[in-house]
């Protein structure tokens, strides 16, 4: 999922949440700050577990399914939106999950690597390309 | 900025445009399929200037500022969301603008052309190394 994609679909997370929030509960988030925590889950059924969680300990969530008409499979379950509720509570849901990982901060990663890698390659083919000259 | 943290700037967009929205025009967008589309734009001047175009058009707008705790400097501008409102009005602002540009993408695409590269610079010393050794 691209950077765009998850923004968006994290949006209509934010919008279910807020609309089917109890008015109290979503004024007090919003006086905390209107807090929101992109977090990571690595499958589909980690999602499931995550919003059976939240629904054991009263927390509402929403899943965002999305319609498959771009990037992902037809009706993909993308993101959960667990919340708003007081970050305690979130956090017994959400407390050990990671923040969402970055892919392009990954894919830098392995090219400064590879760029590293060819430009010893480079050099060692600039000596035997001398000796060869010889 | 990270996938993640725009992802939660988007969602605060969201969070503020619904919430300012009045209920006819959000419950038309709803009924709509509540559209989101994230788009790019390169600086925080071109991001005034489509707010500015926004209330030109008597368009809701709400700008996000990063309170600079972690990745961004100090209240910076980086989200605006226009609408909800019809799609066309919606891209008389917005309509020239690309998605969102794909970070990850980018860097894939870097590292798949530096591992192409690697790969013939390490044929050419096998070679070399070969011829070497006669």
């Amino acid at each position: 999922m691209s950077a765009g994609k998850l923004a968006a679909q994290v949006g209509h997370a934010v919008h279910d949440a807020v609309m089917g929030c109890p008015k109290a509960k979503l004024e007090s988030w919003e006086d905390d700050g209107s807090m929101i925590v992109v977090l990571q889950a690595d499958s589909e059924a980690e999602l499931k577990e995550l919003q059976s969680a939240a629904t054991r300990l009263k927390l509402q969530s929403f899943d965002v399914q999305d319609e498959g008409l771009t990037e992902v499979e037809d009706e993909t379950f993308t993101v959960l939106a667990i919340g708003p509720d007081a970050s305690n509570r979130v956090d017994m849901v959400t407390g050990t999950l990671k923040l969402y990982a970055d892919a392009a901060a990954a894919a830098r990663t392995e090219a400064a690597e590879l760029r590293e890698r060819l430009a010893a390659a480079e050099a060692e083919l600039a000596t035997l390309r001398a000796k060869a000259d010889l």
